[in-house]
């Protein structure tokens, strides 16, 4: 029980060894993968943003949907997404595997090689981990730590009545994938795509901080009306959302005009991992970064709760609305 | 599949409330439960140290051996070792857990509470975590930070011929309480407790520190010649042991005295959580600490590899000396 290793594949030991040889060095680590603890050197004017994260096969993935380097990539970049959505810096990420054994060690190597190809494309580096059997499914659980200038990270409470609220990308592209995947119908490559590899909006966070921009922020994991309403409890605010104002991709407007009850999916859909956030300001331009990603979808306002009307004025209910995320 | 929400159960959110009423604040933590990211003020003269481990049901622990408080307070004092086997302070630690449906939110809640007390008592938080379903057994994902003053952190690659070894506490009583749990024999309520409730030797790491006495340092999680071992390799040295200084508990003892071949397990047997570190120094009274815990255990040898024998003189052979762990 206390030994942790899958006997009849590599040896914990000779993996770590594998890692470490995968890994580039860091100046800020000055100690990686290998002791009881990774060791960092504190960074003095800077405040240390820190997420946890559990995938669990069948809850969270399928191990038939992509690759195990895909899979490696998408854990990284969900953890990457809320760095980005503090506005902070990625820094030093640490993956923890349960593995069944029937996931070879060639599979585990490109989840792993996967898992720190995303990190290198913004700057972060994988400093530790653990890996143990698994009776059950193969558990991925990773832990992120980031950087931010002091005081300056963009929290959820910071809304105020009349601020804009903006949303980056599209939305909802990844539900209706994931609708697509779970009914077993063949799904357009760009729909799967912003489902199996969703894009960490890091640079925009990094430039909302700069420009001093936003005064609330987060990811759009559970789903816009989800996501947002955290950001309206905890700022005691409401919204006005318009409808026709939710951006979304071509193939999911094309799906749109089939079923028009599918825009729920880009309001209620989650793991878009785009960035929502409010902002009194009107002037996006005057940000130096990709403010072609953002639109502003609505309002902050006084009047509690959230309210979605159309160009015509006309009130919509999203049939999704009700469920527990969201109040 | 986004929504992480066991439908059966109190929701995620009611949770995360109930959570942040348990939870101490913190002046080191601006902000802790409920955002993207916890964010913490980053030390300027310390390191920060950060660990992650995996529990998994049936690998780690099974359910009925017992209550959920403890192995909430089991799970927190394997990762406060962790960061006493660097000679850090606990700070911040995270909680992740997948949860099948068949365990209840009085055990969930218990779990937790057992977490939080176990950290309360070394002076840690919980900051931060994560939850989700578990379509197989109860997985409990674990992150540990600490913080060290800067490049004080004892690391496993420090020891030199000639300098002493030293252990903590005693060995084997965790591994012979869990041969005794596998094989459904009673077990003395002393043995249990080691097992169940491992004592993280924080307060002793941080007194090595203090006196600037260890070279090289590591907690004995997968047994003293497996730990051993690595800061050996780390260090390219060797060592000689002597086997009746291996310090043994009265139970322990009592049982080796009926079946002689018992001692392997204070060897090789793992889950002891107490500290291994070298040393050049021989007065341990120099330090303010708890040092009547320690025991001196042998010596690092020029000669590679490691090598055990009886205060008579003889070469002792530990029948599990072979293992994977250990070369």
């Amino acid at each position: 029980m206390s030994d942790s290793i899958n006997e009849n594949v590599i040896g914990e030991f000779e993996l770590i060894k594998w890692i470490e040889s995968q890994v580039q060095s860091s100046e800020r680590m000055s100690l990686g993968i290998g002791d009881d603890c990774a060791i960092e050197t504190g960074q003095p004017d800077q405040d240390l943003l820190t997420s946890t994260d559990l995938l669990v096969e069948d809850v969270h993935f399928k191990r038939q949907w992509c690759s195990f380097y895909d899979l490696g990539r998408k854990s990284a970049a969900v953890n990457l997404s809320d760095i980005a959505a503090m506005g902070g810096k990625p820094g030093s990420f640490y993956l923890a595997l349960a593995r069944p054994r029937d996931i070879s060690d060639e599979q585990i190597k490109q989840l792993i090689s996967g898992f720190i190809a995303e990190l290198d494309g913004y700057g972060a580096v994988l400093a530790g981990g653990d890996t143990c059997s698994s009776k059950a499914g193969l558990i991925i659980s990773v832990t992120a730590q980031g950087w931010i200038e002091r005081d300056q990270a963009i929290c959820r409470n910071g809304a105020s009545v009349g601020d804009a609220i903006y949303v980056s990308g599209t939305l909802g592209d990844s539900a209706l994938a994931l609708r697509h995947l779970l009914a077993g119908e063949p799904c357009d490559a760009r729909l799967a795509q912003r489902f199996h590899l969703p894009t960490p909006r890091v640079e925009l966070g990094r430039a909302l901080i700069d420009c001093h921009f936003a005064t609330a922020m987060l990811d759009v994991s559970d789903g816009l009306l989800s996501d947002l309403g955290h950001i309206l409890r905890a700022s005691a605010v409401g919204a006005e959302l318009t409808l026709e104002r939710i951006p979304l991709s071509e193939p999911f407007r094309n799906a749109v005009d089939r079923d028009a009850g599918l825009i729920d999916l880009a309001l209620c859909g989650g793991e878009d991992y785009e960035l929502v956030f409010t902002s009194p300001l009107k002037d996006l331009e005057r940000c130096d970064g990709p403010m072609a990603l953002v639109t502003q979808i609505g309002i902050i306002t006084e009047q509690p709760g959230m309210r979605i009307k159309t160009a015509a004025g006309e009130a919509f209910n999203c049939s999704s609305m009700g469920f527990d995320h969201f109040a």
